[in-house]
């Protein structure tokens, strides 16, 4: 199939696929969600993915309505029916169907489990990758993966229009993340990132590039960077489930990084040996797992 | 009927009313609403909420399709439907259907346009009603009436658990707003309520209290305040759409206001009139503005 959609036990092509109007993520975008990417049919980091999802569900106070290996079952299933060498893996999880009002118990319905799979593109390492900044007025529980996207969503507009490829956020000229990624700069040989807190999502791609860095001796500083800190880096780059390593080379119209292209390629090496190394043992036969009946 | 809903040029039961899977408020919040308290058929203000609508969906960039003037015609027709003294009449503008990415320029179809009526209360002015305080981890885009409501959702789940009413929300001690209303207070006579900035709804029944307040020779102060201030006011009110004035005795279990009954009388009195006039007016044919065909 050309893509394939879920919702609540009901499959079909996205573009047919129906909800309630009373669905309370329409009134309020009451839900949370998780994506991954999948290369050669393999759902990349999918166990952290879902890890996270159940987090984000716990922290918004929704019950998934599905146990965690029958969820991997299932979107492992709606993969496999999609052709393409890369596609796009995205699931939610909303608050149901009910009568709008803002509190929610004895709102009647469970939450709603959703999904969808469909071609899509990884993007290169090298670029260069060109970007703004934004002033970043979002919420502050950026920590949790919601369905609250209108700045994100303002934000990547306003990038589109100048011709770039991502927006980042900055409070007051403390860098936080990007509209769909975290970015980070290297200075001096040290790979610096912003904190997990309530101001950045904590990014699979995120961790598993400080897990990189580490390996191969390179120090990293989980601490707040500021504009200036970022305009004058060695190296620039931003990382998501779509965006492993994208090395930046302008911002808002200025060159930056692009200075320390030995470390940059170390680090990118190393993350997309790691991820060439997932799909190979994935493809490997999962005895211990079956699939869904 | 009753209730009734719209959705692009559908309308039946909200019970039975579908939405594409593929609607952009679905997987990002992305739209605006507004919505008023009917009573005895009339729709309280309407026309200062259509204003406001047009304007929250021009800070997001949505062009709502469909002129003003239709749009009013369709909302007396639905509200028309429904049997009942007090309706809820609510509407939303979402960026419509596409697949699921960010930027939204190209992503194919024009705006959606969304509306339902339903049976409602008013809430009564007297109360006491009881809140309690949660810290404003909102966005900064409070002047809009976004569907990026979930910080709302939880904040108001947790006023009911608590056996309250409302939700008043502060950042870091500064009063903002609540759940789904504006907050003032009344000390030495003069009305303070919080200035219309980024940090609040520039409420419609809170501009009518304003203007209330200034016909009676009360002074107004539209500047911050503090939740000292708050606790220590000789009164406590909240206000919306359904709840045009609202008395407040409790807060966070302490007792509050409730030191200047007449004060507090004389504006609610000058408010209720109000809203009676207006009810008596609307009654009129109204023989310049020809309802939909």
């Amino acid at each position: 199939m050309e893509n394939i959609a879920y919702y609540n036990g009901c499959t079909g092509p996205i573009e047919t696929m129906k909800v309630p109007m009373n669905e309370r993520v329409c009134y309020f975008g009451d839900g949370v969600y998780d994506a991954t990417c999948v290369m050669s049919g393999v759902p990349i980091e999918l166990q952290e993915h879902i890890d996270r999802f159940y987090r984000s569900a716990q922290l918004v106070d929704i019950e998934v309505p599905m146990e965690r290996q029958e969820l991997e079952n299932l979107l492992r299933t709606l993969v496999k029916k999609v052709e393409g060498e890369v596609l796009f893996l995205y699931w939610q999880v909303t608050r149901g169907v009910g009568m709008r009002g803002h509190p929610y118990k004895n709102a009647g319905d469970k939450a709603s489990l959703w999904a969808f799979v469909r071609p899509s593109e990884v993007r290169k390492p090298n670029g260069p990758y060109r970007c703004i900044t934004v002033e970043d007025r979002r919420f502050f529980y950026c920590h949790i993966k919601t369905l609250n996207l209108l700045p994100n969503v303002l934000a990547s507009q306003k990038a589109e229009e100048a011709g770039c490829d991502e927006a980042i956020f900055h409070r007051s000229g403390r860098v936080t993340e990007c509209a769909h990624s975290n970015v980070h700069i290297l200075k001096d040989g040290v790979l610096h990132t912003a904190p997990c807190d309530e101001l950045i999502l904590p990014g699979i791609a995120r961790a598993h590039l400080i897990s990189a860095c580490r390996k191969l001796g390179i120090s990293v500083e989980e601490k707040p960077f500021a504009l200036t800190d970022m305009m004058e880096a060695d190296e620039v780059f931003f990382s998501s489930a779509s965006a492993p390593i994208c090395r930046v080379g302008q911002i808002d119209g200025q060159p930056v990084g692009m200075k320390d292209e030995q470390t940059f390629a170390k680090i990118r090496d190393a993350r997309w040996q790691e991820l060439l190394k997932e799909i190979e043992q994935d493809k490997q036969p999962r005895t211990e797992k079956p699939e869904e009946k």
